[in-house]
């Protein structure tokens, strides 16, 4: 897969809306570090990098209530956000909850949603400090957040040739639940992987301290995110088949139904790890520091090459189009 | 109207959440300044104070894409979070912006929705920091902006009895252009008002500067706001009913529908004009400077009192309960 022709979809509908707005200049005490194109938008203020991100839930393009209960509903739509904080390395401040809700989940249900979303808001230290609701026929959830990064956030733009790329946990796992869920066998499987993602919030900053060049988060799977990032730094990779972490639940469902494990794997959206670059001795105390302080598994799953191009590689040593492996079962 | 019930509605809902999800530390850098309750959140960093608020706009709910033309609503949607931010008397920075959009809205309709809110970004130098486009079938727009100000925001706690209520622009506008279009009569009246409302910053940021003790900004019409705002302070109010700003708007469809023009105007929302409470002398050099410096109108509507209760106190001395002046009409 080559990597140089322009991005395509969401990230760039944003960013077409952006254009037509143009530059504004910034209150002097505030200086612009990042802005669209990165996993929040970050801005200079004192000593302090402020991170900042917003992630909309809609049901019936994004969850089905007869699928998710409120309170994982609640935990996600905060955990996502979290994601976007840790793969810059930062450390959250606090959330505002936008929600459109209709009458009859004005009771039960949304103290379950909000129990939900003060259970991830407790394990990860983040304060509401506002919000908005409004009657609607269908549920939408959006949430902000503010974060906050002493010194550089890590930038999707930052990885350079030569670098390991990591991946935290393992992939896959939202996905078949999703598969289940869709099938009608979610007793069949594992959801937590796709109901309670847990945001990498240690492992962002531990990365960002130790010197990583370039991080995101892993939102619509690998095969879609790594050229993601790897365009933003102008560079390609070739991915180890036999050394991407695949999450059990995704080798089970795989298995079961014919299909490849890692390729279901890299093409599973909603698994919230993180994808690091990093040069190789950065890389190799990552890989002892985080799981034996995070208790987050870090695997090398590939290196970072020059050419814009990015290659999956077999254990036999054969290489495939690491876009085409991902997106034909994407796609199926 | 008494006013020592418990609040109801929107903001109940968000303050039950806010109760089960408890407090959070924040990190060092940080001290809370105002939470969930007032326009915006504050949080003071360093020498300045952050201002953070978030506003969904919802098709079918908020507005109807049979009546606002795209570049309307993609200047009002920034707008109305531009007016929170001028209601702490602050200065805007920046804007994410959320969005969730039928396919056949991401052409030329996008585009038009685009340059209505960069108009009013760059109208009040806001820079767009980042955003999230997704699919869906009806249109959801979140916007969510943040502002800064040096030195302690007006909250809607700080009204006490002897300050004068003064009010900017003119009220009921907005309700006569729903009005009109719900009656199918839309080309009878100016609908500026309730498209393209107007965010009172420099008015909010010289309030703040002279010393307003409270301040809101008035979405959900004056009949509903003003207690709010009152209930916050611990305090009540006269309102003087020939001294409301009427909009010649509100005044034409009113009189046109044989209805009492202030008791139109001050039940209809969206006015997104700002609500200021300050000590007389501060309020006298308001209303001198605020039109002269600002080009706003500023009128002296009322005065704070030390029962919690509101009046409207009619030209011949009469008084009125405002609450049900207000309501009743709302819900007719």
């Amino acid at each position: 897969m080559r990597l140089d022709a322009p991005a395509e979809g969401e990230g760039a509908l944003i960013e077409r809306i952006a254009r037509r707005i143009g530059q504004a200049s910034l209150p002097d005490a505030f200086r612009l570090v990042l802005g669209i194109g990165d996993d929040t938008a970050a801005l200079q203020i004192g000593e302090q990098t402020l991170l900042w991100t917003a992630d909309m839930l809609l049901e019936g393009i994004h969850f089905r209530l007869d699928w998710i209960d409120p309170a994982s509903l609640g935990w996600k739509s905060l955990a996502v956000n979290l994601s976007d904080i840790a793969a810059m390395g930062g450390t959250p401040v606090g959330a505002l909850l936008s929600l459109a809700l209709p009458a009859e989940r004005t009771g039960a249900w949304l103290d379950a949603l909000a129990d939900g979303l003060a259970e991830c808001a407790r394990a990860y230290s983040v304060a509401l400090l506002g919000g908005d609701t409004n009657r609607a026929e269908q549920v939408v959830i959006d949430v902000s957040v503010l974060g906050v990064v002493a010194g550089r956030p890590v930038p999707r733009s930052g990885a350079r040739a030569g670098d390991w790329l990591l991946a935290t946990g393992a992939l896959g796992g939202s996905r078949a639940g999703l598969h289940a869920l869709i099938a009608g066998e979610a007793s069949a499987i594992d959801l937590a992987p796709h109901f309670r993602p847990i945001p990498r919030l240690q492992v962002g900053a531990l990365a960002r301290e130790l010197g990583a060049t370039a991080m995101m988060d892993l939102s619509d799977g690998l095969a879609a995110d790594l050229p993601k990032l790897l365009r933003s730094s102008g560079v390609g990779a070739v991915v180890y088949a036999a050394q991407v972490p695949v999450h059990p639940a995704a080798t089970h469902w795989a298995q079961a139904h014919g299909l490849d494990p890692v390729a279901f794997a890299i093409a599973g959206g909603e698994d919230y790890e993180l994808l690091i670059a990093a040069p190789p001795p950065v890389a190799q105390r990552l890989l002892e520091r985080v799981p034996a302080e995070t208790g987050a598994p870090l695997a090398h799953i590939g290196e970072v090459i020059a050419a814009q191009e990015v290659w999956l590689q077999r254990a036999d040593g054969g290489r495939e189009s690491f876009a085409i492996t991902g997106w034909d079962h994407f796609r199926a």
